[in-house]
């Protein structure tokens, strides 16, 4: 096939959700889109690359057209925006066959079916060697609704939806599975007792629902930011560019009790696949206090901490107060400690 | 540097010209933009692969990073719609210096300055090997400005801009200097007969100024798409998504003296340069018979052929009026005959 009859085969399935943002989709020099008069619109834009993103080998290519797509689809939830549309482009190399193309758009065809979500654009093109994939979502969202990472407020609540740390655990099991199986390639792993962090690192969902929670809840946050990088690393980026401190509890992070039994296997502990793990793809935002009475009835959102003023710095405190500074390459004080 | 440094410091000396469209360039979750009440938004997408689309060895990064800008620019005119912004998203491998790349973001930021477009996101990341770049790039227009392939009118004129087949030509000239070069590194190319052929193949530029100048005279064409993969793909794109045949002349081709010169050093004719050759970036547009007249005193806008019935075929008639039809995939036909 060539490359408008592949773009076209692997394409032609989709579906067009949003009728009144999407008037062209793929076929022309560009797709053309129309947003509502009141609303602003948010993109971002992702590069997944074989071999440092994803292990092929463990990573059946439905989930990985799946993912990419639910990891950006995050990006624009964590402005408090609702996703409409994305563009796919993939530069694959020759191992790859048609019908492993077809799986990857399956993936991502479920991700676009379940969040409604128009495929508008993207390129396919031959590579030297593996996969790359680029991702850009649109969204949109009424201006005075958009959240920012710099707006935070001294006192503000700091929130977390889910829970933590079972993804970067699952990379683990998936890691360890491997460097087993190519030791005896007829090995069948069990893996019955990982199912929750397995599907963590393998499909990750947006959390559209927080977001529409909020909506109903009548709260906007005052910052947001996704957990992809680790916990840490996502709370030092709400502080530096609100350019504040916060304090974070130990006892107060959530984490699934699947995630427990796999971090003693591995010898690490929980606290530690929460805040250098990432891959979490939860909302990290923060709330005013006024807000404490809606949010604290809610199952899936936990209060694990609040801002501070600039030079208070970045703690997490454990179970006796202790304080340890977070880092923003990871969690470095703590191990050394 | 750690990526998110790595992206302040290749980006930060970026402008942002777009102030009313652009609300939050790089530094977020997602950038954060605003269009027209009246107008329609165009996004289209492009990845550029190492060892596919160029080879490092004969295309300087400010050129790969300028024409990674351009090509997609030329995406938006095809439309006939504004260039407003611009996300670059690369993968890179350890090869590459961080002077590198900063060659190849002045290259980015060159295209930027010159055609005022705004940065507002990318993703930087690591690759087990060579240079992929991701970009994608919006523009808007009025609802009714916008051009489609799919809307010529039978009898329509046919046009294009600039001169074709230079692009193919400059790259057949740094292929054979790259074969030299290896045979003997001490070799000095002379490359001063090839000076424009060349730099149509390194630093194409977009037609914005064709844009302007239809807008000027008052002239909406009735289908647009802009010559990336030689005449011959881009007259039967118009013509199958219009549902139409077509004719063009071949003594009508716009050709540059020089490319005549090049192509009798390669023993091929500027024919089948222009019809397979591509990269030329020019426009190749439709318009009614009736605005001939305007169109027949511009200098850079040649009247190539017409619109025919859709069961006429897809026709190249020589000067002696000899038929031969294009091809999708090149121009297999004229060869064979």
């Amino acid at each position: 096939l060539g490359e408008f009859k592949l773009i076209e085969h692997l394409t032609n399935s989709f579906s067009v959700y949003n009728k009144e943002n999407t008037i062209k989709a793929i076929g022309d020099d560009c797709a053309v889109t129309q947003y509502s008069k009141n609303k602003q619109q948010v993109i971002t834009t992702d590069m997944l690359v074989e071999g440092v993103h994803f292990n092929i080998m463990y990573t059946p290519l439905k989930h990985l057209g799946y993912k990419a797509i639910t990891v950006n689809l995050s990006d624009v939830c964590a402005m408090n925006a609702k996703p409409l549309q994305v563009l796919v482009s993939i530069a694959v190399s020759s191992k790859y066959t048609l019908e492993a193309l077809e799986e990857l758009y399956l993936g991502i065809r479920m991700a676009c079916q379940k969040y409604n979500i128009d495929l508008i654009g993207g390129d396919t093109t031959t590579a030297p060697s593996g996969l790359t994939i680029s991702i850009t979502c649109i969204g949109e969202a009424n201006k005075e609704k958009i959240v920012y990472r710099n707006t935070a407020q001294e006192k503000d609540l700091i929130c977390v939806t889910g829970d933590l740390g079972a993804a970067y655990l699952g990379l683990q099991i998936l890691e360890r599975e491997r460097v087993v199986f190519l030791a005896n390639p007829n090995h069948k792993p069990d893996l019955d007792n990982y199912q929750y962090v397995i599907e963590r690192q393998l499909k990750p969902e947006p959390r559209l629902d927080v977001i529409k929670r909020l909506e109903i809840l009548g709260i906007v946050p005052t910052s947001m930011i996704d957990v992809s990088d680790g916990l840490s690393s996502e709370v030092i980026h709400l502080c530096k560019q609100s350019k504040l401190g916060a304090k974070i509890y130990e006892e107060k992070l959530p984490i699934d009790t699947e995630s427990y039994h796999v971090a003693e296997e591995f010898d690490i502990t929980t606290t530690t696949a929460v805040l250098n793990g990432g891959e979490d793809y939860e909302l990290l935002f923060t709330i005013k206090q006024s807000d404490f009475d809606i949010i604290k009835e809610e199952k899936d959102i936990h209060i694990i901490g609040y801002m501070l003023e600039e030079n208070a710095g970045v703690y997490l405190a454990d179970k006796n107060n202790h304080l340890f500074e977070l880092k923003a390459q990871g969690w470095t004080a703590f191990k050394s400690e």
